[in-house]
């Protein structure tokens, strides 16, 4: 790169900590000079085409502490997965024009470590949007959480709450093409008709006006054998009260937490001894060495037609903290994702 | 048999359901008849010698309740696991005189199902206190739970709450065999000194006069990978706070619970998830398969001087509730063995 080469970075940025609910003057919006003269020794930079930001960045919003070591100064940009376009590389790997997928932030350009914010390049043939609906870190977190930390068998019975999330209907999918009876939790009768009628599942449960526990009494017999848990709180409670003889909990994550407090584990212990029962939390990027070969996996079941993906897409850069706010009030269905206007 | 033989059975029987702590009055001697011409086909009788009693008999003293599946009724003899002689067979593999181990009764007579009451022969040259002090059930427990389920590796940190109680102190030596370094938790000096001193542990704990939390940071400042949980509660939850990435822990028992009430869960499951932490109930009889080739395994260890099996041993039939109540004020090392007067 010879010399300066300005542009505007328009910016979303931590104007305060959240008290409880997200409220919009928790963000800022700011514009930044961008300059490509910054480029540091084997940084990239991006233009950012697309936005999925999941509940978990609302945890990095709070103060720091020993639970959120990953906090988010005041004033900085908010984070979010983002599909990219490499418009500058000082790294052998990335050249512009191509398109990525990145650990990234509500900016309009980044100029990022390829290592540390994870930089991948996108699959052949695919569009940003396919790479951000369905083959994401979402689609990896769902596909560890059923196979490998749920060790989901044909004939058991699988929960996943937050059925029809971003990575909870990935999830949903997994379990169904591991050959195992499959419910979903969600809030709204449309949510759940469309777990039941897009995904097929063997039932819905609609959290916000059923009795949850009894309709796994009811939907799963035998017991919940595989537990995929975005939730916690009293919905997961629900789920531990019907469990099934050595059942496994797929702890992915918390949202119920994310707008302040935290949720505890089962209220009693002694349903762990007696039921043989597995809790097991895990985190997608203890898996980084097996993406590759998982994308390739879940990108054959797509063109296979065994799953779907589904995307909630608003427009505008402008519209970034009602589309994060919205996540917490359960609107979306699927993965929520911001097309950005440059 | 021919003919009936009448011989006095004393019992302690469950006289009321407790409230909070144990009484004496929850207890109520009795003296029965005992009938060897009962005993029905498939039957063996016994005439027990030992008694070691759990903290999980407690739960069993309260109402049946979905928790409580094998609630004892009022009026019944509690139960202990006994060393017991042979003195009546409707079995083939059994004949008067042998000596055995099982699931038994507080009474001095009992007719019993081999199968139902996990009826087991003695190990060759060993007396009926070795048996119930080292080769019990207690320490098939504690070696499930260190080598299956903490899945403990040489170099790494294991904890053991109750550590001086019957199964923690065996579960303490087998994370020092599996070539770990081991903080036991207990309550006093002169445990913990025990532990130290007797059993070589790298570090103790005295929960009544330390903070728990502040010591596990001191004792281990990598966390702790394994932790093998005897009592839930805020001693767990300290753990917990000091648990390492990819940290296991085995649950075998709440006995802070026992005296009514429930033990939850970690506070704040995103510890959990953002440490990877894996939490695992489990109980010995689903590895009953594996316990003749375990025990052998532990007397081997035994043989060798590489395990030490440390018993209270008390003396008089009449003596089983005071003995079993205090267990629940801590003041036991090893396993609490009362030794029968017939």
């Amino acid at each position: 790169m010879t010399g300066a080469q300005l542009a505007t970075n328009r910016q979303w940025v931590l104007a305060s900590r959240p008290q409880g609910r997200l409220k919009s003057t928790d963000f800022a919006y700011q514009e930044q000079p961008f300059d490509l003269g910054a480029l540091g020794a084997g940084q990239v930079a991006l233009r950012n085409r697309l936005f999925m930001t999941g509940p978990v960045t609302r945890k990095f919003m709070d103060p720091p502490g020993p639970m959120n070591r990953r906090a988010l100064p005041l004033g900085e940009p908010l984070m979010a997965t983002v599909g990219a376009e490499v418009v500058a590389s000082n790294h052998p790997d990335f050249h512009p024009g191509m398109l990525v997928e990145a650990n990234g932030r509500w900016e309009d350009y980044s100029l990022l470590d390829p290592t540390r914010a994870g930089i991948q390049p996108m699959a052949e043939g695919m569009t940003l949007r396919e790479m951000l609906g369905g083959l994401s870190g979402n689609s990896l977190t769902a596909y560890y959480g059923i196979f490998d930390v749920g060790q989901a068998k044909p004939g058991e019975t699988v929960v996943v709450s937050a059925g029809a999330g971003s990575v909870g209907m990935m999830a949903c999918q997994f379990a169904r093409i591991a050959g195992c009876r499959v419910v979903g939790i969600a809030g709204g009768r449309a949510k759940c008709d469309w777990l039941t009628g897009e995904l097929k599942l063997d039932g819905a449960i609609d959290y916000k006006g059923e009795d949850v526990s009894a309709r796994l009494a009811e939907l799963c017999p035998n017991g919940v054998d595989v537990y995929f848990d975005n939730v916690g709180g009293e919905i997961t409670q629900a789920v531990i009260d019907n469990i099934a003889t050595y059942g496994r909990v797929a702890v992915c994550g918390q949202v119920s937490s994310y707008d302040g407090g935290a949720a505890p584990g089962p209220r009693d212990m002694m349903k762990v001894v007696y039921w043989s029962v597995r809790i097991e939390g895990f985190r997608v990027a203890s898996y980084a060495e097996r993406h590759a070969e998982t994308r390739q996996q879940i990108k054959r079941w797509f063109d296979e037609g065994k799953l779907i993906a589904q995307t909630d897409i608003r427009s505008g850069f402008s519209r970034l903290p009602e589309a994060f706010m919205s996540l917490f009030e359960g609107s979306n269905v699927g993965s929520l994702l911001v097309e950005n206007d440059i």
